[in-house]
């Protein structure tokens, strides 16, 4: 059984314990057996459908309660990977959403740019802007250069808010760069299996 | 005379005590007179010299005692704006920066994406994540739907780190988005000339 998460950007398979990561441009010429999906981009959806016609979308399958308005399926999933704890998940993508768990209950949740999208962000306003993310950058000195000041920029203010939502809660990073993230969070917890944990979850109930 | 400053989206001019904004597509056809300009961007630069080839870039006047490597002339004349105050100059534009002044001493800065550069980031991720900014969202409620998760992610974010780096500082702000940021911080200044005074200050000297 072959488990896929279809997002903005990638394509993440689970088989086997082991996750692998493709871009719709270079995605394996078959899939063989079953293989369960959900998606948040129709475009990517059709890549998959392609390589592998018998592929079931499982999102009717995934019931979170909430009273939020339009919650993507994965963050649904990531939430239902949780079980019965409750805390904050993380997903560290494309976009950056926080999902604020209680009692198996959905609250209500933010999102931010992912951190790349914040580097095209600055890129689109002036060519000086286009600098990579410095992912070391002290965030006790102020900045001294515009690289400086944009990584301080990014990183301040995405950690600032992650600060504000999670305070005193658990939190649960998943996603590209959740692993990074986390780092951030002494008593968090890193798992890049949350979403695909969620959709085993729903196929098993 | 004519003061202008010419960022990466608009040109502002000052003349008789008003400012004027412009697109670097609808300029008028001519603009007769001593014109004093500076600039972050050199295509704009052409479009005011098309139309007024006898201004003057001013920006080897504009002098700041700082460390900071690439500081924007903006910036600098924003800061020069301020006189012999200290406090924190908060320029909400295409960007945001944020400059520490201490005893006519530019100590450091910070860049952060401007309000509408957020949309964009946003609406590149994904097309149900391009909403409008709902400035009247409530920060004290956890968002209930992606339009209120992606004004609330911008907003908080953003005044997060404003608070962070002005800390019990006077804050001084100007730009497109000075004054709506301004309402946050009710100490706060918002100064729509700080450039021109910075300009003029320079001119001056």
């Amino acid at each position: 059984m072959i488990l896929c998460d279809i997002g903005n950007t990638h394509l993440h398979f689970y088989e086997n314990s082991k996750i692998s990561t493709y871009t719709p441009q270079n995605l394996p010429p078959k899939l063989e057996g079953a293989v369960f999906f959900i998606s948040v981009n129709t475009q990517h959806t059709q890549a998959l459908l392609n390589i592998c016609p018998q592929a079931q979308d499982i999102a009717p399958l995934i019931h979170l309660p909430t009273s939020y308005q339009g919650l993507g399926v994965d963050r649904k999933a990531a939430c239902l990977g949780l079980g019965s704890k409750s805390g904050v998940v993380v997903d560290a993508g494309s976009a950056i959403s926080l999902d604020i768990m209680e009692n198996s209950q959905h609250l209500g949740g933010v999102l931010l740019p992912g951190l790349s999208a914040y580097q095209k962000a600055y890129k689109s306003i002036a060519p000086i802007l286009d600098q990579p993310l410095d992912r070391d950058i002290d965030l006790e000195q102020l900045p001294q250069s515009t690289a400086q000041a944009v990584s301080f920029g990014t990183l301040q203010s995405v950690l600032l808010l992650l600060k504000k939502v999670i305070g005193d809660k658990q939190a649960y990073f998943t996603g590209g760069d959740g692993a990074f993230l986390a780092r951030f969070f002494p008593k968090s917890v890193y798992d890049p299996l949350l979403v695909f944990t969620g959709m085993q979850r729903a196929l098993k109930q």
